[in-house]
């Protein structure tokens, strides 16, 4: 048995949002992360797998509205929501991932059903939805993922009519320009209209196995359609025995374009990195190269954690086997 | 000027179907790729970008119906036609891609648009149609797609309750014995029961700069919504001036979780291998360990082309400045 058992997730980066940051809203995030890190750790404690404890500790994180993924999702341009997941098992290379439905309660849930039970990776749309469909997961209505703090944010964005960018350097300094003249934002330490939200876990069970997992609603006000990294495996998610399991989040685009979660798998392979220096290689030095912004999370086969990112905050932890989680918002 | 600019394409690879092998079948295939490669030379002899060059050899590949994408695609398990494709340029990084579209008559004209009209990278179903509809795109009846040969596989696939799979050691298996006892499908010298059917490109131009794109059917009797890794970049197709343009085809869910394309890049710049060696232990190592079957086309920066494939053939050719085009089929 391999007691360096450990899950690490994220809830999102971006910029501090010291305007409005509260006491209150710094504890509700803790607390959230702490509840979910707990969560995995029972999974793990119990000789669960890897596997096991990524889809729990994400589909908790899809479950609470503080996060952008499943209940809490931000809005499409059309006032709807559209939501990506991926997973992937270090042990086998198996993958699975379903992007733009809209009626799955838990698209992680989905992702590992491909994962499991299809001979393919990706599904999409009203395909990914009959799929799960036919395996019996739980459906709702596409409003069950409205929260009114999001809907507040795709007001802004209207208003301000970004193009629901987040992620760029021009938009970033356009909606930081906005902001400075709208109301603050309540309950937030990282400013929702300038945060790449997305969810993601990575663990190392006492087999030994890795496995990574990622969800998310995308970015606020995004076209109709529009996929970012987070269902692409080796974009933002990607796990292997071999070398480590990635989840990541920031501006999806330039994490698709870099192929980040695998970049720090190739270079810790081909370079002989070790997990910290290949993920920080990946966010400190290649991701910048593209104005990429985020970060992501990291576990290596040692139980060796990294959890690296280029903006302001990101929210994050990790939990090893008979330790307190450990939390964190800011640098 | 870079004296040494070449094109190269790919349009499938599979098992050789020696039943049905005719001489006047290989002379069509020959005389396609032919014409595709001249076409992508024009280009870059009057001094194109790779970008245009891999877009239009693209282009003419989707309007051949010998080849599945475009004009010529698969049949889904529904009848119908989803397509996918994707681009990027070495230059800068960009990228762009659609999937699962129906009515969009050159699925890479509609990536190229996202690539250059759009912050994005990827866009699914009706929001893709969407875009390009807005990009004043030519938009077809699902119809057009249709082909009478591409209709036989399909009702072949369905009497075999074949679940589409040409692409997993089984369902080969199972194929090739239905396929004993099958009317032998005349007229392409690959099987196509057992074809893996992409078509891509990938160039150097004068300038030095490098693209790749990459376009598809999927796979005949596909469920509904399932996306293989043609239209994930780092997947089905990568370019990077400073390494090299990588087009896929294969058995796309194995090319995902191998992160193919990328990795021959990640194996130029972390291993400093050739480009030859990257791409030869991606196809006969790497997708080997898990059925990855299938080849790809790939060019450096200095010229190096290379058309790897670990199945019995892959259609394939590619054409250098001022010299004839060669052309393959077999070993």
């Amino acid at each position: 048995m391999n007691s360096n058992a450990v899950i690490a997730i994220h809830g999102g980066a971006g910029t501090i949002l010291r305007a409005s940051m509260s006491a209150s809203a710094e504890a509700d995030y803790h607390a959230a992360l702490n509840a979910v890190l707990s969560a995995g750790q029972r999974v793990l404690a119990d000789g669960g797998s890897a596997l096991d404890a990524v889809s729990e500790a994400v589909r908790l994180l899809e479950d609470c509205p503080l996060f952008n993924a499943g209940h809490g999702a931000v809005y499409t341009a059309a006032g709807t929501h559209e939501l990506d997941a991926a997973i992937m098992d270090g042990r086998t290379l198996d993958a699975g991932a379903i992007c733009c439905v809209k009626r799955v309660r838990n698209p992680i849930l989905a992702a590992r059903r491909v994962l499991e039970h299809s001979d393919h990776v990706l599904f999409t749309g009203d395909g990914a939805e009959a799929f799960a469909a036919a395996q019996g997961l739980e459906f709702v209505d596409n409003s069950y993922f409205d929260t009114d703090a999001r809907y507040r944010q795709w007001q802004l964005a209207r208003e301000q009519q970004r193009p629901m960018l987040d992620h760029d350097g021009a938009s970033l300094a356009a909606a930081a320009a906005a902001q400075r003249n709208a109301e603050p934002t309540p309950h937030e330490p990282i400013d929702p209209n300038r945060k790449f939200g997305t969810v993601g876990a990575v663990a190392l069970d006492r087999h030994g196995h890795l496995a990574a997992a990622t969800s998310t609603g995308g970015v606020t006000n995004k076209q109709v359609g529009r996929v970012g990294d987070t269902p692409l495996i080796g974009a933002g998610c990607y796990a292997d025995d071999a070398t480590c399991a990635v989840s990541t989040t920031g501006s999806g685009e330039m994490f698709i374009r870099m192929v980040a979660a695998y970049d720090v798998a190739a270079q810790m392979t081909y370079r002989q990195l070790s997990l910290e220096d290949a993920a920080h290689d990946v966010v400190m030095n290649r991701l910048p190269k593209i104005d990429g912004r985020g970060g992501l999370v990291a576990v290596d086969a040692q139980g060796n954690v990294t959890l690296p990112f280029n903006t302001e905050g990101m929210y994050r932890g990790f939990a090893r086997l008979g330790g307190a989680p450990v939390t964190s918002i800011y640098r």
